[in-house]
């Protein structure tokens, strides 16, 4: 017996292919999307085809953009001596929100990870060399996660870009403002007492 | 300064409207589209689309359905003298995971609700009493909800067609399978209880 019509079926199972939506869920997001009007339904539909249409990657910085260049990198008044690392556009967002850099980005799209066969040539480090070229970046600050991987990619790029004499900079590790010493791993904790300023 | 280009802010907006999808969650699958392959992503917007615009609700019984009367009201192997009263096209679906039920469904769209203002004349109630002057009918199983509002309809399907002669039933109320007796509220401890049958 299958329980459901054929186009219901194959809602749920797209729905469920998207990351974080189980069985459950790809059923309750179908059910309410065939519940909802076809006018807001159809907007659904659109924003994705949408999206997926006109939206591609700079071919400057690797953002996710409109227009290319897109509008970080096209934008006159960003300061162009200093370029932040970071390995994918919702990074770039997160960096944004901070409403304090004011410099470029540079997305690699993924991390270098040997046991996944990912190496320096998968991500976007060529095109980062290239932009190096440029004499007006003074600083490249890696902002690429705080995971293993994470850490061995900022060091892989370090470890290529010092010979060129620009001014390589890692974000800092610790405890998260409004965080709890006693809930802190031990090595999140050892990086904050290393990394401590004098106040 | 906005963070999101046009069309992938127009994406997270719309996700964010599905039931259970949070700001952070919109804009992860947000992002995890645009990082689809494009046959993918037009797949999961062409999904949307047809389940909206093939799907409709079966005349007879008010189900989700592609055909109209839909799989289970046209299916000659049911047992047309028993109908099953439920509060959406999820719950049928339910039901017939259980592989035990073999008679006809009918969906009321709702529950009565005087605090939501949706009284009986609000939900799939006139269709129901139609079909009970089919003279095969000769039971009304009400599984709605144990919910207050799933209850109060229950009771008020009940006393309305009662009178009639037809056997009305309610599904039971008890401890759930694999439920632990500590853990059961005390109003569905005493259901258990008040329903204990003879072994």
């Amino acid at each position: 017996m299958k329980y459901y019509a054929k186009p219901l079926n194959r809602l749920i199972n797209e729905m469920n292919r998207l990351p974080g939506i189980g069985g459950k869920t790809a059923q309750r997001l179908a059910f309410h999307i065939l519940s909802m009007d076809d006018r807001d339904a159809f907007a659904l539909a659109d924003a994705i085809r949408e999206a997926k249409t006109s939206m591609r990657y700079c071919s400057v910085c690797g953002n996710l953009t409109e227009e290319d260049p897109c509008v970080i990198c096209s934008d006159e008044k960003r300061d162009r001596s200093v370029i932040c690392v970071v390995e994918s556009p919702k990074d770039v967002v997160a960096m944004e929100k901070i409403r304090e850099y004011r410099g470029l980005y540079h997305v690699l799209h993924g991390v270098i990870s040997p046991m996944d066969g990912i190496g320096p040539e998968d991500i976007n480090i060529k095109d980062l060399i290239t932009r190096l070229q440029d004499e007006e970046v003074q600083e490249l600050i890696l902002a690429t996660n705080p995971t293993i991987e994470g850490e061995a990619t900022a060091m892989y790029i370090a470890r290529l870009i010092k010979p060129s004499g620009i001014r390589v900079t890692r974000i800092a590790h610790g405890v998260p403002v409004g965080g709890d010493l006693e809930y802190a791993d031990e090595v999140t904790l050892l990086k904050a007492v290393e990394g401590r300023r004098e106040l």
